[in-house]
């Protein structure tokens, strides 16, 4: 026996019929002798129209009445669920965020989980009850609803899952687990069997939308086993068909070798992220203090600079400063810069929104040498140019021209030998 | 300063623009130096809605989990409301049931309001801040969430009037106040300015439709000045221009002589009801137990019998016995009876649906002898046949085929004087 959390997002509970799929699935893993505990989103387009509504009402909206309208898109779903269980023959209740409760900071709207209250809810589950928890609602000290920010429901199965000590979390989503790479550019991508946290907040952040960063992050912090699988219920696929996923585990467990797995590889996967833009100042004063009269007031907008490179300084005591931001913080970037032109002393302000940052990814590489230089060597015999180069323990990321971002994945992927053996290209 | 409680149905709560109104509305209560707690209902078809999703769910749903659904209405519109008061310069801040908490008893879906917790809900009004409190909801004692049942937030809006001492608890339908007569029927109806808790009770329960007779009852043991005043929010009739409606008090107030108003009628209104059936046993024993065989079996199936009539005996020892019940448990009725055939012993089963209740109601009646045969006499002279008759202490209800429905309310408005001096017919 296990106790395992399952959570399903709002394309899974679109919908009575879905519910039912839902319900079936999760009476598949009690059928087996599993404690269950489901976590669930709203149905799919019903937190959009709360907060239209929220909007509609006022555009400076009071953060804590709006997280009152939004956290009933969770709680319809759970209790229908509950029901749906209920008719298939399982035992089940609902628990809402209030009533476990799931303790949160009193920051609304994209509140903090912090304590979870388990004793009832462990005792429920122990006497055979199916819990079904709705995700992305908690309380605040002061009694008042919170909410998580949009996403939030994985962040809640994980911290769940932690509090309850569950042997595993399984998130099912519209993918049936992490890739290699992104399967649309590279048809031989392959399905990872494990990946490292680590590895995956990497991936996650630069482009492999498959789970919410936050939840990563949490899941690391508690060492939750987590699994990304497929919940596609459509006629075709029902879901009972479900394969194994990807599990995201400690890099102990990731490391171990399987029977009949190869042995792991240096890189785990190829990211790329064309939401970035660069920015170049010319002819900045090549002095002491200049770097931080750049970035200071982008850093008061609140905006996060990704890549940056300083060139070599000009012969007349100046330099040129580059640096990426995310594409949607482009104008306000500018704007910010173009106030501060008197302190920075720039010449020209030029930028380039036709870029983007393909990242290798492995925890394989801290032990190593020559990720990065085969990296280069690679991209650099097809003739394409590197404006940018990050580095982290376990990513290299480099700034190319937007229309060579698929080839480059493409000539990483197998540059890296990750390649399945057996698909078709 | 008066410290009221003002109620919303789902019309008034139906859409974003409707909620502006509605806050308009509140603004100007608190304007004019008032504490306000504001009950609002789900948005109009939206109960429908998540009802119709339990149902698919399951026929059979949990009674508990259905109360999370459909809880979430409330909650909605009471978040949203918050913000609109927000928006108009009024603080303002929901408190839903469990918050406060409103506490019920277990008996989900159709749960009944204990006591409501104020303390906090107290402060917060004399600190200048609206409370806006969903209609409905409840909390059990083992803290899961109830609700009251359809159309209980009007009940909720009474049980908070009374838990916080309130001087008026005010509710906005969609009529204007309470009549005389159905006004569709009698164009002369008059708008009363009072009516007792007990003439409401009457009115209700036999077809006048503006409040939920349960809200009556606890307005009647709580002592609660309800107004039923229109929220007719439409371009054409703003709602700043709403016009006082009709205030249900207790029988000492309602019997004191107004300023410029004449004295209290003898009769308050004439009500009436098509949905009632009559079912005739013929032949039936009569002998000790033999009423008792037949209104057995109909209890056991929870149908509430009305007006009941048993002939005069046959010389041979039967006897025929009529009654009415609703017509929606008609069909259940004559299977109940037919299975307890053998030990009623009738001969014949006989129904008709054709049939109407009309009922002359007033507090007045109490000390005045011959309203009854009035009724009587008035009917006799246009040849209305009586089929039935029953009596309360201040109400006298007549049978009367359905077809003459609308001629006997007509009749009997004029002939109590009830007719309006200066309106057209």
């Amino acid at each position: 026996m296990a106790r395992i959390v399952m959570k399903f997002g709002g394309t899974s509970m679109a919908g009575i019929e879905r519910i039912r799929s839902v319900a079936a699935r999760v009476k598949r893993e009690v059928d087996a002798g599993n404690q269950v505990a489901v976590v669930v989103s709203a149905m799919a387009g019903e937190t959009d129209r709360l907060v239209g509504f929220c909007r509609e009402a006022s555009s400076l909206y009071d953060p804590r009445e709006y997280d009152v309208v939004v956290a009933a898109g969770e709680q319809i779903t759970s209790g229908l669920l509950a029901i749906a269980l209920q008719a298939a023959g399982v035992p089940a209740r609902s628990w809402l965020g209030w009533q476990l409760p799931i303790q949160t900071d009193a920051a609304h709207a994209k509140a903090r989980i912090g304590e979870i209250a388990v004793d009832a809810l462990a005792a429920s589950m122990a006497a055979g009850e199916v819990a079904v928890i709705p995700g992305f609602q908690g309380l605040a000290e002061d009694g008042r609803v919170t909410t998580l920010g949009r996403g939030g429901s994985d962040t809640s199965a994980v911290a769940v899952a932690a509090a309850i000590k569950a042997d595993r979390c399984d998130i099912y989503t519209d993918v049936d687990g992490v890739y290699t790479t992104d399967p649309r550019i590279v048809p031989r991508a392959r399905k990872l069997n494990k990946v490292t946290y680590e590895e995956m907040l990497e991936l996650a952040s630069v482009g492999a939308k498959v789970l919410q960063t936050r939840s990563v992050g949490l899941a690391m912090k508690e060492q939750v086993r987590v699994q990304v699988l497929s919940s596609f219920t459509g006629p075709d696929a029902p879901m009972a068909d479900t394969l194994p996923g990807t599990m995201i585990v400690g890099e102990e467990e990731a490391g171990q070798q399987e029977n009949g797995d190869v042995e792991r590889q240096l890189i785990t996967g190829i990211a790329h992220d064309k939401n970035e833009a660069k920015i170049t100042l010319t002819s900045v004063p090549d002095q002491p203090g200049a770097v931080s009269a750049i970035f200071e007031p982008l850093a008061a907008a609140n905006i996060n600079v990704d890549m940056i490179i300083q060139n070599i300084a000009h012969n007349h005591g100046s330099t040129d400063v580059t640096f990426t931001v995310p594409s949607a913080d482009l104008a306000r970037s500018l704007e910010a810069l173009n106030q501060a032109r008197e302190s920075i002393g720039f010449a020209e302000l030029v930028h380039d929104t036709r870029v983007a940052k393909v990242s290798v990814v492995g925890v394989g590489m801290r032990s190593h040498a020559g990720v990065a230089s085969t990296m280069f060597t690679t991209l650099g015999k097809r003739g394409i140019n590197i404006q940018a180069i990050s580095t982290s323990e376990i990513k290299v990321s480099v700034l190319i021209h937007e229309d060579e971002t698929e080839l480059a994945v493409r000539m990483l992927h197998t540059a890296y030998g990750l390649d399945a053996a057996d698909a078709a290209a």
